[in-house]
């Protein structure tokens, strides 16, 4: 057990073992028209593609066993050739249920959030019992959390776009938790006179459900998330009011605070061109809106700086905003002057 | 009893009893500063506007008890005068529930739709009953029909634009539904190799529920429908699928055609800007589209016609289209010649 | 004569004699410098690619004599290789106007409708004489579908997007002819008292050549439509205006009559930016409005469907609608319970 | 004759015999019910309204015999009172055929152009005759001139928006034409490499001709330009090519010729909302775009200045253009320093 | 001067003496001829509008002195007619320049904001103060705001549509920067890898001055803020990069520092039809819109609520926003349950 | 030195001495594993495409020394090989700063304006010191153009799109200046009564100012015009306004005149999502876009035709105005007849 490395871990020339994703075999020939297959395994790390050819030992199991999508184990030696990084395979098999105990898991290829998704799971629920004054409001949403508890710890925020990745779905949603907190509470003490007064409670809730939808519109699987029928002809929008409204079947929540959380998700992407059925209504709404609107657009930046390896002070505009990102001159901090 | 007359049957001159509503009241004041009230009374087919002088037997009457949005019970003479037509009132009462009796109905006022309620409900359940194939299906169309059965022989289709009269939304329905049928029928039969085959029931169904959520969007009251608050905030797209899953819950209807159904609710404007979360993916969804566009561009457009009195070949662009439509020389058909 | 077979007939290792469309012919090399030619034959149904080396018999001819576009009569066995299905060809020549009599047709390779463009256009000029009343309207629709007959048999509906096969055009033209039939049908029963009555024949007369204007915006060839350089720079709505404007000269036709035909062909596309000057302004070009698009839109989805070869429950964007098409889950229609 | 002076050139008290058009003819009500008429009488200069009393001499003639919209010859004088400007009649007949021997026309109200359209047209004509080399497309050009001679001496270009008086339409064509004639001799001398050359003949024919079917689409009356049936239904585009394929019958233009023509007609609008069907292909068509678009803009930037009478340094936004046109601060040109 | 009231804090039927904006002066006339005027005073708190007749004693001062948008001081009772409110003015003179120290102030009459502008102008230079770190960016800044802040304590928001009152600046540019603080606080610490980090004192600078070329834009004065020609023509957006790049002509900031917080301005409106040159490139610039464009909304809500005094459920759709602003039931907080 | 020839003026099989770039340097591999370079030189009339294989003897210095992006003095043959023309280097070093005497120049490689720099730039200078009265104002204009003189000389109009070669900004200024000048001559003569009068002079200021901006929005290069930093931050339509603005600081032009001179450079691109951040206001600025649009368009369609080396009657869409442009059939001129 202790001897499982993971293949992105092996340095060039070493041997180990370790579990893989056969990312994909394609069938191509030699100019003289012997078939032969290039193969793709890969870990969350590194991708290595190599052939097999007709004569190899492993010919035949490439063809006739080997299957695209599927988890092995390997014992393989990593080798640098004029081609790049290959793959010498020594010993391979497909994946068996009593290798989770030696630590596969087959997520184990997925982008990861870098936050703990239970740290996240945890704040929000304490958020949740802080600022939701509102009793039946509270239970309803911390209710939702508890009965999806561990869809919304591994989802991704979405397909593609922003927070793609697992547990990307809290990250996105503690950043539009906090933002709509920080903002309600701004507000509602400078206009503490209005009737009914701005309530923390209803943005928070709003906030932490208003993506809801996802757990319905996207399916999480190895290869990320993929958009299940319901969510292609309905749409998370639709999908997240549904839970919600699920939820206060048998809640005593007053009818007048539910249709507001309900305008909050079903308004919270503004613009019908945007996908909102209905514009913000209320303060609570606009300010839920703003808070996921700027976390998913900063979050685009932060992974087209992150993701583009050139050294411009611009990326290009092939990113989820499709505008160029400013990245500066990245100059290194001027030493303090004494 | 039998000497129940209406406001609009009465010629100038004739004197009769019969039930009104008090439009408007309004406070104005002569030039010499004596306060008046202009008071409007009217029926379905007639409205008359004059003045109560300061001086006049029923002014303290007309100052402290009647109310505007109130129907009266009147005897009073139609006089043809140099300001038009005004009512010289001998006797007035507010209606009495005892009034029912003698034919008082609180909707009495308003437009209602030329075709008889209770026929084209009866249409609808039938065509149902025809073409819906799929027993789940057929069933959950007319249990909700039935369940909503009053609402739907009195509501109108829309608060303005089209169908906005009492029944309106049956009568829009009918042609919906009648449009739809034919459209599928047609290309259920020529393209009958697709799989899975068109469903004329599935359209028809689409097309019967396509704007139930009108039922919580608007509510219908004398003075015509008015919007909800969740009318508002929600819109009838979203409540009317709301409405057929409620129905479903107890359904054993397939997964999939539900989903169908609820997707041909969401999709049947369209585009975003017109109303749809999303564009129809289906050909029972693309054909209730058509179907329900085209009935309610139509209906503004006799309606447009109609309710202009002008004699040019065009109406103006004051109408639900916004555009002019073309009447057209309007001439006498030709004779046939011999 | 009889020994004439198709080449998508062969089967593989058989010979046969048939006639083939050169559809390409390009010059490549071997790595070692020596140029070699990769040709492609095809009929309806198939598609061969294969290598005429430069030491083959049929090098010289080959590179001298053959042409991409051009027609050739082959003996030649189909022969399953490592790299497919290829040719060895024993003969070839090309084609010449006494194998018209053996059945070639130059546009063997071009995609049809799967219906009798004869049956088609029998069926619309019945239509015309039974519900175009007025004489003069019935007889223009007529004469202009008789002197263009042989073009209309041929023609497609589009060059790309819809019906974009042989007889395409009248396909498309009969459904919408039906479409705006019933549509018109149902209405002018539902609002029987319109001044002037709405027209059967004339939206009939409108769905009959709302299209006609592609006789002259598109070329029919053995390699499909192509754009004319009038009807870039002017469009078939105009152009279809032009040729009923030219037919009308001769025509006692009403004025007002003419000028709404013309008008429900100007704005058949119903918004400036789909391609109509106009928008519809009376009834019977709504209806031939919706009649078309519905049409258009509905066959975008069947083809989208039937082309894409995917397993999914939808199709991909890559269609003429640019949206994914739901196919669902595709099972076995259930048994009938007993 | 001499003594026939204008409305608008009597001074408060004088006394005068002119032609006026009765503008309007209202009926109102004093305070006590008894009704009077309030009548407006206006030439081309001067508007004069005011009351004419229940007991006053000309009542009867009023009620029974004065209709708004017809010409009268008046002797009155003009008299000023504390509620503006009024006339004091004397004398009042219809005008009748023979008057236009004193100099009465039909038009006299109506705004005209400062440029005398005799010259215009002749301007135009002799462009024509100067730089449009082809000798069928230049006597196409002139032959649509001199049968359409007497219309487009009065016709307006527009109904509202620009140049909206008589003459109207020769006043932009002339601008048009002068810009487009400018700007493709100033391209033809820089690009005169291109094959085909720029066309500066082509050009001015297309500017001569932009508009031309404004003589179908508008009818110009005493009131101004009103649209017709077919100018609404199809639109001045689309009716201009009409009028130049109908003159072409019998032309032996060249065929590509006219097809660029037709295209410049069809363009000139540049893009499907504004307008134009297809957009601008070649640079003759480009430049016929631009001369016409700018000058339409320019003269509304025209009339919002001269027509808003306030001091400020913009006019209002309530122009054609819908924007504020910047007057500035009009400031006495600076006396020349010595 | 102790005896120097207001008019908005006058009872029917009190005397006072306090000075007043004549806003308005309109020449009438009754039914026989004689001509009067109706004339409107206010203070920030009242209008109060009534009639001068002809007789009266102050007629002639009226007519030939009184000049609407004047300040007067006045002795008046507060009477209360069957017309409303109006005034019997026993003294009237034209305010002096003496008047001030009796507590006269040309801005009487404007709206403000409820926030103390000093207070509001200290913060922000406290803000400044803690968190630009960079010396030269935060003298910038403060630079500008001493440099203007006699403007900067009085000056508007905008012209209407949202802290359209006097300091209302003040007003906005709080909240944005607070907004701005937080959230790129927030950010920073998720995000502390960045190269560059996320820099909080930009960010704030950005929301400082995002709006400075309103001083530019607008003109302040009695009557609420208007365009300056500069305004109208160049913006203000432009204009507020012109004020930074004025003052740092003689600052030794770093050229990127500079360049990013001009970005800030000139992309704080997002889109082009929202009035950004560019869209925001940066996480500062992103963070800025969002609290900006927040802020704005979120106030015309507040002020569509306030000002509309209906009591539906919603507001009307006549505000800023252009659409209808949820208000709720308004129900009183229920009683807690022992 | 004499026997400096160009790469694009060899003849195959011709050797000779020539500075070419080294475009490309591309490592590849041969089926075999043996790696080796592909390599692109070129001049402004050719590029050449070759093979270095490993074992050449230029391998080493190839993989070692040369660099993408670098200029080299070559002495070579150039030979028509079965795989294209190829370069035999017989000799091989990067170009020294003493080559420039022999006529190297950095430049060499990029397109060019066909017109003299030098010329362009007088012309502008003289229609500058014949047609801009204001003498503040022309020498405003005149002050910019002498401090860029170097740059002016040599930049493009724009990185893509069009005039996008060397010099490329001149010859598209002086279009936009001569026709912005007749233009303004034109309609100054027909509306000579405005105040104040159309001025001409401001017209053509404008024109060679409007795009003054690129010198600080493009950076220019061996490979043509790249975006620096601040044009993609602020654009050049801003940048533009800061140059003009910079040279008044020490004019005494008239505020007014500047202030407008300002407004057209803003307003150019006329509408905000064509890039104005305000749309023309005053008659100078309108005819400027206009002069300005159409020049631009117009090379556009220029280049389409020049570029693309189909015979079709129509260009592709792959152009920068995105449709096709159309050239027809490019006949030879008729015989005159006699």
């Amino acid at each position: 057990m202790s001897d499982i490395t993971s293949l992105h871990l092996l340095a060039p020339g070493e041997m180990g073992d370790f579990f893989a994703l056969l990312a994909e075999k394609q069938v191509l020939a030699t100019k003289d028209g012997k078939p032969y297959y290039r193969v793709t395994f890969c870990d969350a790390g590194r991708e290595v593609c190599f052939p097999i050819w007709s004569d190899a030992t492993l010919a035949a199991t490439c063809r006739e066993e080997w299957q695209a999508g599927e988890f092995y184990k390997l014992r393989a030696e990593l080798r640098d050739t004029n081609y790049g990084l290959q793959l010498e395979i020594h010993r391979i098999r497909p994946v068996e249920e009593a290798d989770r105990e030696d630590g596969f898991d087959p997520l184990m290829c997925a982008a990861r959030s870098r936050f703990d998704p239970e740290a996240m799971f945890t704040e929000l629920m304490e958020i949740a019992e802080q600022v939701i004054d509102d009793e039946p409001l509270r239970e309803l949403v911390t209710s939702i959390y508890e009965q999806y508890r561990d869809e919304l710890l591994l989802m991704p925020a979405a397909q593609y776009n922003h927070h793609s990745y697992l547990s990307g779905y809290l990250e996105h949603v503690v950043n539009v938790t906090r933002n709509a907190r920080v903002l309600t509470e701004l507000y509602a003490q400078l206009y503490d006179e209005l009737t009914p007064p701005i309530n923390v409670g209803l943005a928070v809730a709003g906030a932490m459900l208003h993506d809801i939808g996802k757990l319905r519109e996207l399916a999480t699987g190895p290869a990320g998330a993929t958009y299940t029928s319901a969510g292609t002809l309905i749409g998370h929008v639709l999908q997240g009011r549904d839970i919600v409204r699920e939820a206060a079947v048998d809640s005593d929540i007053d009818e007048e605070l539910l249709l507001r959380l309900e305008h909050i998700i079903v308004s919270h992407q503004r613009l019908p061109e945007w996908g909102a059925p209905k514009p913000p209504m209320f303060i609570e709404a606009l300010i839920v809106h703003h808070s996921d609107d700027l976390d998913a657009k900063l979050q685009m930046m932060v992974t087209a700086i992150s993701e583009e390896s050139g050294e411009g002070e611009f990326t290009s505009k092939r990113n989820a905003l499709r505008q160029p990102v400013f990245r500066g001159k990245l100059v290194e901090p001027k030493e303090e002057e004494e």
